[in-house]
C-alpha cells in the first residue's frame, strides 16, 4: 500500500469536491491503485464547519502547508494569481509536488513554474482527462492541430440561443441566474478562460511554452440568433473554439466563435459540456467529451492527480520548439460574412466585386429579407480559405459600400482538417 | 534518457504500424516521455522484405523473443489465442513485460494471465485511451454504468444503412470490398468481437475478472432499413452498443443493438468510429471517441504502452468482486416493438390487451401500411421498462396472435442514465 499525505489549499467548491470524493470513494481508489490517499491538513482563510476535514488538521494560512513536514503534495484550490503562484512555488522549493486546477496560474506563469514537480489535469477541461491524454496515451503521435469547446458558459449560451432563437443578453441572465455564469462574465463569454486552457494545450502539444498573449482572443457577444439561424441554414453550428494548428509557417492559437459543420460530433456537444479533438498522425481525430467545470468533476482530475504522484508515474517535459505562433493576421480561414444592405439592384454584384479584387472566391449564398425592415436584406455568404489579412482589407471595403447599412458580421469557419 | 528494448511478436498491419510509427515519431516520444524505445527482435513466421525492421534482428519463431535477454517488453502482435497465451505466460515467466493488441486472448484469458506484467490499451477501441482513462484518469469514480460503439464494422454498416436506406447483404458485401469487414463476417457483425472487448472494460471498471461466457451478445443481422426508419421517427437512432450497467442486483453486461436518443453525442458517432461514455459519480458521463481499429491507430496505442512500461508506470489491479454478472433474461429495458399485422379493425386492442397483462406500459405508437404489402400494417411501439423474462413471455403471446403476419421484431432501448 502506497501512502500520500495532502494537504489542501482552499475550502471552495472544488476543495470540497474532493474531500467528497475521497470520503466516498476512498476504498475504490485503494483497491484500483494500491493508494492511500490521507488529507493531513487543510488550510483556508475562513473555517467552514459544515465541511468534514476528514480528521484533517486546520490552518488558515495557506503557507503552513508548506512547513507541514506531513505534506507530499500541495493541492493548491485557492485560484488566483499572485498567492497561488508563491504556494506553487514555495512547494516546489520544499520538494514538495503540487496538485493544481488554476488554469491562469499555469497559462499566465507556466514558464516560471518547475514543470517536473506541477500537475494540472484540473486545469484544462475539468473532468476530461485530456492533458493525460495528450501526453500519455498519444504519446506515439505527432499532432497536426487541436480543437475544442472549452468553456461550457459559451456553449451553454450558443446552444440556448439555438435551441430558443434568443439574444445574448437574455440568455446571459438566465445562465448567471443558473450558476453558470458569473455575476462579471468578463472571463467567460470575452473568451480569456478558453484562452487560458488553449495556452496550456498548446504548451503541452506543440512544446511551445506557456504563451498566453500570443493567443488570439474573441468571445461570443457579437453572435445573433440571426447569425446562427443563417449558419443553420448552410450545415453548420457555431460553437465557441479554441483551435491549435501546426502548418508550414507557424502554429496558429486563437480562440473565437467558429461554424462547424452539423455532421461533426464536435457541433453535438451541447450545453455546458466541453470537448477536445485532436488531429494526429496515428491516431486520427480522437475526441473527449464531458463535463468541463463543477465541484465533483474538477476534484475528479484532482484526485487523478494526487494519485498519479503516489503511483510516481513521470510528468512529461513540455519541450521548448522554436517554432513561431502566429498572429491572427497570419491566419487563414474560410468566413461566414453576413452583410446587411439595401434591397436594391447592383448590390450583390458590387460585393462580389470586391471580394473578387481580393482573390477571395464564395462557396454559398443566401440573399434573405434582412430581420429588421422590409426594403433591407441579408447577404450571406461562405468565402473559401483566405487570409485573415487580406479578409480585412476586403471587409473594410465592403463597410464602405454606400448600400451597405450595417456592421458586416465575420465569423471564420473551423477548419476541416 | 530511459531505455528500453521491444521484441515484436508478429509482422502484420498492427506490427508494422508499430514499428512505422517509431520511425516517424521516434524524436517526439523521446522529448515528451524521456524514453528511447529500440526494436531489437522481430519475429513473424514470413519475412517481409519490404518492412523496415529499424535495425532489429529477425527470428521466424516468436519464442525466440523469450531466450533475447535484451527484450524488456514482448509485444505480442500475432493475434489468435493458443501461441499468444503461451508467448505471454512465457514473456511473464521470463520476467518481461508484455504489450498486446489481442482482446480474445484477454477477454478468454484474462483471469489465467499476470495482471501486472501485462498492457492491452490496444485491444479495446483502438485509439482511444480508454483503459488508461478507466484506470488513472477517472480513478476516483465509482462507475454506475458504460455504453460504447465497440465494434466499427458494426457502426459502419448501421450508419451506411440509415443513410441510404439499404439493407444488411448489400451493406456487408461493400464493408468487406472497403477492407472494414472480414470475408467471414462472424466475429464482427454477431458480436464477438464486442464482446471481447466489453469483457476487458467490465474488469477493469468493475473488478469482475475476466467473465466473457457471461457477457449477452446479439448481432446486427435482424436489423432492417425499415427498423431504422420507424426509429428515427421515434427520435432514435439504432446503434451496435456494449452496456454494462451496476445495478442493486448485479451487473448487466450485454452486446445488442439499441435505440439511442438522437441528441446523445453517441448516437452522432458514426461510420467506423468507436466511442466509450463512461457513468461516473463525480466525472459524469465522459465520452471518448475515435478510430477503434486500423494498422496507425493501433499502433498509437501500442506505443503508448511501450512508453508507460518504460516510465514504469503501475499498471491496476483488477479487483476481484463479489458483485454478479446478470443473465438477459434479469435485465429490464425499454424496447422498440415492431408487429407486421393484418390491417384489420381491433388488432390494436389485442396487442395492448397482451402488453397489459405483463404490465408493460407503452410510451409511443406508430402505425403505419406495411412495407410488403397494402392490406399489411406494421404496428410500432415503444414500451417503458420491463424484466426481459417479463418481455419474453408477452412476445410469445403477441407472435401467437392469428392477426400477426410475420416475425416480432424487438430491440431494447439503451438505458438513458
Amino acid at each position: 500500500m502506497k501512502q500520500i499525505s495532502v494537504g489542501i489549499a482552499g475550502l471552495g467548491t472544488v476543495a470540497q469536491g474532493v474531500l467528497e470524493l475521497l470520503a466516498a470513494n476512498r476504498d475504490l481508489i485503494r483497491q484500483r491503485s494500491g493508494v492511500e490517499v490521507n488529507v493531513v491538513r487543510v488550510a483556508s482563510r475562513r473555517a467552514k464547519p459544515e465541511v468534514d476535514l476528514l480528521g484533517a488538521d486546520f490552518s488558515t494560512n495557506v503557507m503552513d502547508l508548506l512547513s507541514d513536514q506531513r505534506v507530499d503534495v500541495v493541492v493548491e484550490l485557492i485560484g488566483g494569481e499572485r498567492l497561488a503562484k508563491e504556494l506553487i512555488v514555495g512547494a516546489t522549493a520544499a520538494g514538495k509536488a503540487v496538485v493544481t486546477a488554476n488554469k491562469a496560474v499555469i497559462a499566465l506563469h507556466g514558464n516560471d513554474l518547475s514543470q517536473q514537480h506541477l500537475r494540472y489535469e484540473a486545469a484544462v477541461a475539468g473532468a476530461i482527462p485530456i492533458i493525460q491524454a495528450l501526453q500519455k496515451g498519444l504519446v506515439g503521435n505527432r499532432f497536426s492541430g487541436l480543437s475544442g469547446i472549452i468553456n461550457g458558459t459559451c456553449n451553454y449560451m450558443l446552444s440556448a440561443m439555438e435551441d430558443e432563437g434568443v439574444g445574448f443578453d437574455d440568455i446571459l441572465q438566465r445562465a448567471q441566474a443558473l450558476g453558470y455564469a458569473e455575476a462579471d462574465p468578463t472571463f467567460d463569454v470575452d473568451g480569456i478562460d478558453a484562452a487560458h486552457k488553449l495556452t496550456i494545450l498548446m504548451a503541452l502539444a506543440f512544446g511551445t511554452g506557456f504563451e498566453f498573449p500570443k493567443v488570439y482572443i474573441e468571445g461570443i457577444r457579437a453572435i445573433t440568433p440571426v447569425d446562427i439561424g443563417y449558419a443553420a441554414e448552410l450545415g453548420y453550428r457555431i460553437k465557441h473554439l479554441g483551435i491549435l494548428r501546426n502548418t508550414a509557417v507557424g502554429i496558429e492559437a486563437r480562440v473565437h466563435p467558429a461554424l462547424v459543420l452539423q455532421s461533426e460530433l464536435v457541433a453535438n456537444v451541447n450545453g455546458v459540456l466541453n470537448a477536445v479533438q485532436v488531429v494526429s498522425d496515428a491516431a486520427g481525430k480522437p475526441l473527449f467529451s464531458g463535463p468541463g467545470a463543477g465541484g465533483a468533476a474538477t476534484a475528479s482530475a484532482v484526485v487523478a492527480d494526487i494519485v498519479a504522484w503516489a503511483e510516481g508515474a513521470a510528468t512529461s517535459a513540455t519541450t521548448t520548439s522554436a517554432v513561431p505562433v502566429l498572429s491572427i493576421e497570419q491566419v487563414s480561414s474560410s468566413y461566414y460574412l453576413r452583410i446587411p444592405s439595401r434591397n436594391e439592384p447592383g448590390v450583390f454584384a458590387e460585393v462580389a466585386q470586391i471580394l473578387s479584387s481580393y482573390d477571395i472566391s464564395i462557396d454559398a449564398v443566401i440573399q434573405k429579407d434582412g430581420h429588421e425592415q422590409g426594403d433591407l436584406v441579408d447577404i450571406v455568404l461562405l468565402t473559401q480559405e483566405i487570409l485573415e489579412a487580406r479578409m480585412n482589407q476586403a471587409a473594410t471595403e465592403l463597410q464602405a459600400l454606400a448600400s451597405v447599412t450595417g456592421e458586416v458580421m465575420r465569423i471564420r469557419v473551423a477548419p476541416q482538417d
